[in-house]
């Protein structure tokens, strides 16, 4: 059996039924489908993109096993031509897309499909899925980065994200924002992420004593150690550490930092700091963690307390406030016709389209223009091209050069957009005489 | 490389630091942990557990690969008794556990590891993330049972469910609540779920009539088909619908359901059912989507709308008003001797604890006791064993066992914890003399 995560049964029946449906009605014209953000998140004034990568790796390698075939077979109502079509499917079309850590705000284009209709269809799921996840974690974990500038900011949530591949792609998506690491070892391993890791309270209860457990600890990882200080009482753990740093430092103990994980954690910020500088720790840093996220980082900061670094667990993987995008992969032309879904509430900008998006003269984002593929408009293009049949152009983008744009891109939003709370003035998202002019085209014709 | 759910390297750092610590200092007794939720969510009354068949999987399978074991050498700060540790490990503890659909309230241990504390503290990042997965969306999905009572109800939510993982687990976990299937087909392959899908919008865009596809799609897959009726005219849909019914009918297609996935669901539905049964298809359900959630079930049936079935996504899968648990796995035990954390606002009862639960004549849950292992206390044993020595007691339990125990504790829960709001009076958790007296030992011990 495959990796979940490699499977092609994950994904909607109904992609099944309609691709059956197609090729027994011959209609396997391409088809062009886009992904966008229907409106943002309260509480969010600009998304960053990602999981671009994921998407690629995904419809490079989308295949179905004799045994997932067997699986249409035994379910019943598909026949031969469905099965013998599955059996040698592979992905070829052309996708365009934001590259990762753009910037981007409603009814963007961020992905599009190009492909033989049977194939763009099946893609809709998983490519839903992974982007939905990547983007609704990198936009939480900005909001932190901006939230904290200059601190040390670390992924803690895997134990409460949702899944395996979540916390994995949680982590990926924190570090592409802006956070410094993850303490998900995985992370490590499959993306080189920088992987941090403290101590629990478990292993200090499993002590007869405070100080016995904090010396186990740094003697058997004597490098940058930090030391949790609030399993029983915080400013007394910080005076036991005052107590044996020197006989540490003496055996080769380098001391990083201390972590506070419940209380008053701005009090106890301040309290601690003076313990450890008057005990001559002023090099240890204080770290923050325990149901964190970055209303809480902008507060505890605002306050003035000493606190060099966070761990953002629980409300940056599941993204608490806003857990899921309004986003939808739409149908937009077939065959070479524009098509536009008219439902009340949910219709949609038909064609292929771009994104241009102008400056003003000190480089911040000024307005974005939503228009058809090929009509000219001053500005950036933000949408190019990235796999051509099937295959991805170019290699995937090392994470480094992720991180730089959206460094880039917090360079380049205007302030009250890079605020934590709902901007009175959001970004302008134009839409192009061009493409309006096409809706009304397509509108003209009756279904 | 293996798939990213069954490797050892996720985890967080802490847990490995913590371990190799443990191996030095020869601190390897057995230790005995816990995992618990402090405080149900704002609009829960109860939750229901689950994931215990993917945590039982997960630890017996729990190894570390040679390439695993490399990262840690690479990582640096671990030496060779920790890597061979790694190379050697099995887990071989035991576990205790509710089963799973069984409803439980704050401070009530549904999972209980015993094992070299090693083992239990290697187990817990991947113990909690399943549990509180698994957990969360079971609790959500049973609202939307009590909500829609006799409704037909499908998860639709794998395409915003966070990752690969969490989508496949949600469908077991709406499934264990009582949801008639979901759309994903991994669900079905992977555990039997009932798996139901319908038709997209984009299915009916890429033809130049809704005539056209609704022929097309009903030819290729002709049994029960579902029609989506709202990507233009959703009335206008439902006579088109009248039209070629009997075309269709003569031709062997079978008529299940029309879906309505936009607009004003109640309206509409009113509005269909009388087109429907005018025109001669009174067997043919109608069955609602979009952006749906428990609340809108409930207010859309509190108006009579005649809607026979819904298919529920995104809030679902996200439990978008608790997407997380305050839950917690701490050490209550450690070489013999009662443990429990004293931090602020997170202390924790010691010892390993059992749950009494009580029932009033009509056989409604009236008093769960929370107390010591071996303390005789009248009522029902919640926490029973489910794996000795790293082995699982019996078969993995049918999901429809686990199903008809979701129905028996909905008859059993009283009318007040049963409804969507907040109950003025929450389930009664007593802690019992016993435990109180251990806390109180436990205290008294200076660390």
């Amino acid at each position: 059996m495959r990796p979940l995560t490699e499977s092609a049964l994950l994904t909607d029946l109904y992609q099944l039924s309609m691709v059956q449906a197609y090729l027994d009605s011959g209609m396997t014209d391409t088809a062009v489908f886009e992904l966008f953000v229907r409106k943002l998140p309260k509480g969010r004034n600009f998304l960053l993109a990602a999981g671009l990568e994921q998407v690629l790796a995904h419809l490079e390698a989308l295949s179905f096993t004799p045994a997932e075939i067997a699986w249409f077979e035994r379910a019943g109502g598909f026949n031969s031509r469905f099965l013998d079509y599955l059996a040698g499917f592979r992905f070829t079309g052309d996708v365009h897309a934001m590259p990762e850590g753009t910037a981007f705000f409603s009814n963007e284009p961020i992905i599009r499909v190009t492909a033989p209709i049977m194939q763009a269809q099946l893609a809709e799921t998983r490519v839903i899925n992974l982007m939905n996840l990547e983007t609704i974690v990198a936009s939480k974990a900005a909001r932190s980065v901006l939230a904290a500038p200059g601190k040390f900011l670390v992924d803690f949530g895997l134990r409460r994200a949702h899944g395996a591949e979540a916390g994995l792609l949680a982590a990926r998506a924190a570090y592409i924002a802006g956070f410094d690491g993850s303490s998900t070892v995985l992370a490590g391993e499959r993306f080189g992420i920088p992987v941090y890791g403290t101590m629990a309270h478990s292993f200090i209860q499993a002590h007869q004593t405070e100080r016995e457990a904090f010396t186990n600890f740094a003697l058997s990882r004597p490098r940058d150690v930090t030391f949790l200080l609030d399993t029983y009482d915080t400013e007394a753990a910080a005076r036991k550490l005052v107590a044996i740093a020197p006989g540490l430092k003496a055996r080769g103990v380098t001391l990083r930092s201390v972590r506070l994980d419940s209380g008053d954690l701005g009090a106890l910020a301040f309290a601690v700091r003076a313990i450890l500088d008057a005990g001559g720790l002023k090099e240890v840093g204080i770290f923050a963690s325990g149901g964190l996220d970055e209303q809480e980082l902008a507060r505890l900061l605002g306050t003035g307390a000493p606190i060099d670094g966070f761990g953002v667990g629980t409300a940056l993987v599941v993204s608490a406030d806003a857990p899921a995008l309004d986003c939808a992969y739409k149908l937009q032309e077939y065959a070479g016709q524009p098509r536009r879904k008219r439902s009340a509430g949910k219709a949609t900008w038909p064609g292929r389209k771009q994104v241009f998006r102008s400056y003003d003269a000190d480089g911040r984002m000024l307005r974005d223009v939503l228009t058809v593929e090929g009509d000219a408009q001053s500005g950036e293009p933000l949408v190019t091209q990235v796999m051509a049949a099937g295959k991805r152009i170019g290699a995937p983008e090392p994470l480094a050069a992720v991180r730089a744009r959206v460094r880039q891109e917090f360079g380049r939003l205007p302030a009250h957009l890079k605020q934590l709370e709902d901007s009175a003035t959001p970004m302008q998202v134009e839409v192009a005489p061009a493409l309006r002019a096409l809706a009304a085209a397509v509108d003209r014709v009756a279904r």
